[in-house]
């Protein structure tokens, strides 16, 4: 039987997959040509409903204008009708929409179903992260791996040249079907066994592009920018490690953990608006900037690392990860932004990075 | 007794590196205030000779204008005199005179002293890479470290935040005199037992450097920069461990490893070069536009490249190593610059490198 792939959303990021998908779909032979996509219907400015342009013109005109998703994707406004008898799930919507649309599928799919989840920007609660790959797989009774790596979703539209990482915990059959599901010359897609380190990375870094935001801000150059990345990247592996002793250094060297990071901080909007907070010096506020700069998307550095700072404090971590605890007391004003090149103090617990979890 | 030390080199980072040196050993009692630095001896414009110009003013007024080296800091023109009584010598000379120095010195040290190395950029033959530490250790029979990091003279001098990394053979001892003698709250050091290591990080990120030029140059954006920075990062991993098969995987977390390489891809002259070349399509070949953009200043990315390229191609590894490969290529004209994002064909040799060598 041939595999039948639905993707579930149809944002930037899910279009563009939905892309990626159907390009492999209608090549592989193991595979059934149609893909389908799930789509939260919205009327256009046109009176059009969002489904029927998709599926007459193969362009999600709203969310990835210009780009043809390829004939065989078929969008389906019901999320029921559209898994139906598919047997690998890709999730890609919200991640706060991510708990109702679970729920909505209980009892609708198949035992054997795969999943794959690209939502990031998990919640980090006391008790732990609420990791997205777990509130699947738990809901669903379905295996669920994951997909990140550095990938800003108009750049793959445009086919240039990137790269991802698949994260599973068991089924390593499952993980190749998604290599090759999702894998094409421009995008190179690599698997890792350590579904939470992948997961881990892809939420972590958003503080790390906050602390980078600062110092950008600052004007202090690209030698301090470079050093406090560093010790974001070995705050990520060690935090990610004391959370889930499974995970693994390497998973950081994969596009989900170096890369990812690097674009963040180069780019993205975490970035940007510490940069701006900054250059205010602390007397503008995040939720003011965020308004200003973001033209109405979220920005998730800044609650991240308050979830991140209530884990460390309830557990007694403070000290071991001077820059996650330095960025939440930034960026709410308990330290100005200077604060951030001036982790001297916690040398111990900087070195004590270096020597023990590496 | 106090140790004594020595600063063998007197250009931008030299002087750097002496006034950190000099902050500390006023600092802590087991270290003889006094650093000698050894001056190459010039006649500035103004009739002066710079060592005289040096003990006057407290200021490398050629190398490291507007800096005050501390008045603890020596210049001495006869780098044998310089040495003498000396436990602990600082080697940071351009790489090319290191040899001559070396040969001067044997026979002028004590048994006892310790070197270490700042020297980037040593030679990599086909009988394997000539390390700087090693040709000091060999001439003058004394262990030596070596010192690496993100580490821009100029932004050290005016005490940005920046990190360093000590790396030592077996004397633990000796690297925490090393981290000592560095470290300031501005400029922190750590140590890791990984010598061959730390030191390739220093020669290999410029080949990485002019693939990241490269994408610059063709305005491919983040993604695809942090894409081919981390393969770049792999390559570096796996080419010294095949060379030094004791080089650690922890050592590319270290500021030697991830950070000088984003410091090196963001700014650095490698990268300023190989942006113009991928701009004039390879219209304009990298000597000339060495000559024109970078005011007598060497390129060493293409250079390491090349020598690179006839250790791969001596042992047959060419295969594993695409994108140094295709740095060399492209510099020698004979594949386009849009050839470092058409990694894809080498899809399986990128795999090996994820799965096996991490």
């Amino acid at each position: 039987m041939k595999n039948k792939v639905t993707v579930v959303g149809s944002g930037n990021w899910g279009s563009v997959a939905a892309k990626l998908i159907a390009s492999n779909t209608v090549r592989l032979s193991s595979f059934d040509d149609e893909v389908r996509m799930w789509v939260f219907e919205e009327k256009l400015p046109s009176g059009e409903k969002l489904t029927d342009v998709i599926n007459r013109t193969n362009e999600n005109v709203k969310y990835l204008p210009g780009i043809k998703l390829g004939k065989n994707v078929v969008a389906d406004p019901d999320v029921e009708s559209a898994v139906k008898g598919a047997n690998m799930l890709v999730f890609v919507s919200p991640h706060q929409f991510m708990e109702g649309i679970c729920k909505k599928l209980v009892g609708k799919i198949g035992k054997d179903t795969e999943g794959i989840s690209l939502v990031k920007g998990m919640e980090v609660k006391k008790e732990g992260p609420c990791m997205i790959s777990t509130l699947i797989s738990k809901t669903l009774g379905i295996n669920c791996s994951v997909l990140m790596g550095a990938n800003i979703a108009n750049e793959i539209a445009l086919e240039k040249f990137s790269e991802a990482t698949v994260g599973y915990s068991k089924n390593k059959e499952a993980a190749e079907k998604w290599v090759q599901l999702f894998g094409t010359p421009y995008f190179i897609v690599s698997a890792v066994q350590d579904v939470e380190g992948v997961e881990m990375c892809g939420t972590l870094k958003n503080i790390v592009a906050i602390a980078a935001g600062f110092v950008d801000g600052m004007e202090m150059g690209n030698n301090t920018k470079a050093a406090i990345m560093r010790i974001g990247l070995k705050e990520m592996i060690k935090f990610s490690k004391m959370l889930f002793p499974s995970v693994k250094d390497s998973t950081f060297f994969e596009s989900c953990g170096v890369a990812d990071l690097i674009t963040t901080c180069l780019g993205g909007r975490n970035r940007k608006v510490a940069d701006a907070y900054a250059k205010n010096q602390g007397k503008r506020s995040f939720d003011q900037l965020e308004a200003e700069l973001l033209n109405g998307q979220k920005l998730q550095g800044v609650l991240t690392a308050k979830e991140v700072y209530e884990v460390l404090s309830d557990r007694g971590w403070v000290e071991q990860f001077p820059l996650f605890s330095t960025v939440h007391a930034i960026s709410i004003g308990r330290l100005p932004p200077s604060a951030i090149v001036e982790l001297g103090d916690s040398r111990s617990a900087n070195k004590q990075v270096g020597n023990s979890t590496l």
